[in-house]
């Protein structure tokens, strides 16, 4: 029954990728862990880039001082 | 002071539904655990059929295989 | 397929309390969304008082406010 | 390498606002636990206001009793 | 910069599964979006039993049916 | 009425180290978007080493490498 939540930022990922990422998640578990597919929930968040912080910046100044 | 964080898929849940949830909610705690309600929050998250995965597919090819 | 995740300071609740939360959770989104039982998630996690903040102070330090 | 997650109500905080809180919120984390502010993360999320429940009313009920 | 919450259910995992699955799904970022695995964070969370529902139940419940 | 979660290894954070992120962030989240304290929760949640991961290694497995 494991539950899994996978936080991005949102940058065009397709929903080809997104499937790949449930699909890889859910096989992990049921390799690793011997989990049931069948109850496995996997939800992607997308994260604007103004709203995610690292290094006590948001994605949006650390991108435009690398472009500087 | 409960936190309840409700994922659900997006598909047109509307505004009187979603009051529906956080008053149900709300009492269920009441009810249960005699929690105040002046302090209970909850958050309702609606996710896009392409970002929810079950059983290894997202929403979006579970439903796609369901209608062919 | 909903996800509900309920937060509650750790105080006793007991095993009979969390599966009536989880019951009524259930139930509740079952009838304003006619969601599926089989696949609806409920994940209860229990805080400790020092680690639950509400008005800018510890639950513990109001606690100790109010019994004082 | 802490993760903080900040949810607010989606009522037009500015990206200034935003990096404010993220540039305070890992200061915050520097300065209690000495954490290393290139691997804190700092998520925030914005809910609309049908979406956040007190009291076991939506945010947008709470707003129309209160102007009414 | 991913962020992945994992939650299962606390049965025992052992230290060397929790490593493949923090392998694993950061391995499965950088293949599918190309994601940087120094500043993709993993958390796993174990959930005792009284606390995990799913069909309205407690897995404590529903493993007391299936071995009666 | 918004609501913090912080995730920190645990790695013994004290009641008053604890206390000081909740009075803190509090007071971020009044100053910069004029909050109300009253109904600001803060959760802190403190994970195992085990749990943790960054750079595809739990928090364990780093340390060790780093003390060899």
């Amino acid at each position: 029954m494991p539950y899994v939540n996978i936080k991005i930022t949102r940058e065009g990922a397709t929903a080809e990728q997104k499937a790949a990422l449930i699909a890889g998640v859910t096989e992990l578990l049921v390799t690793v862990l011997n989990k049931n597919p069948a109850t496995t929930f996997v939800v992607i968040d997308e994260v604007d880039l103004d709203n995610w912080g690292i290094a006590g910046q948001s994605v949006t100044q650390l991108r435009q001082q690398q472009s500087s």
